[in-house]
């Protein structure tokens, strides 16, 4: 652990990534880590490292990718034009989980969102089966403040 | 209703906005409709304008602003490279309430995230506090997925 750097994610960290989000019981049947990988997700790449509010991030151990996560800056007009700092997509390799990898990016995540400024909140969704997740965001300082919601396009 | 439309908000409009921001007795006391208006408020603005993934839109009734609501589409790794698709900050005028309006704009961001391609869902926060407005999003077909979490900054 003495080795992890939180730093962004480039285009050839996509094989070792993508495991990591299929491989979670709940949401993992969405994607597929089999190679060469759904040209999707290099197309989306591209479109994240385009765009200077999106950053994707991977926890990096001696250069093993063992986490991800994306942190995304969207400006708003609500609270005198405050920016909403959202967290999507925190994934933890299984075999490197309780270890504090997950605190480490999300401590980087709120350091990220303060040093961007206009953010009183750091947010994000976990589906509500989630519920070791939930107590995990509890435990770092995090409020259940809002249902999320979602209509099926 | 019969000249209802959703547009793009311009800069002029934000003088009818946030009272709309303003008057929610659940969030309104964060923000201050008093002119001249905070200069935030046109600064982000400006912000949200710049971005073409940022739709700020208002309701117009024959030239009134009865409705406002932002739209923000943000790529991401989940699903195959799915969108994500952020409906924030939906205020009807508190006297135009019960008229369809709310449904009229949510319908327009659906259609919208549908025509931008890649997204499988709406998805959109909503306070805890706001039961009325759950059930609103619930009688439009919304389903409520996710535990929605915020780390003061």
């Amino acid at each position: 652990m003495s080795e992890l750097t939180i730093r962004p994610a480039a285009e050839a960290d996509l094989p070792a990534i993508i495991p990591l989000l299929a491989s979670d019981p709940i949401s993992g049947d969405r994607d597929d880590p089999s190679l060469p990988l759904d040209p999707g997700y290099a197309s989306t790449f591209a479109s994240i490292a385009a765009r200077p509010d999106c950053h994707l991030m991977v926890a990096d151990d001696g250069g093993e990718v063992v986490g991800v996560f994306q942190l995304t800056f969207v400006p708003g007009l609500i609270r005198k034009g405050a920016w909403r700092a959202y967290v999507e997509g925190v994934f933890v390799r299984a075999d490197r989980r309780g270890q504090g990898i997950g605190a480490r990016m999300v401590a980087w995540a709120a350091d990220a969102a303060r040093a961007h400024g206009g953010c009183p909140f750091l947010q994000l969704t976990s589906n509500k089966g989630r519920t070791d997740a939930h107590r995990f965001y509890e435990r770092l300082g995090f409020q259940r403040t809002s249902e999320g919601l979602k209509l099926l396009l």
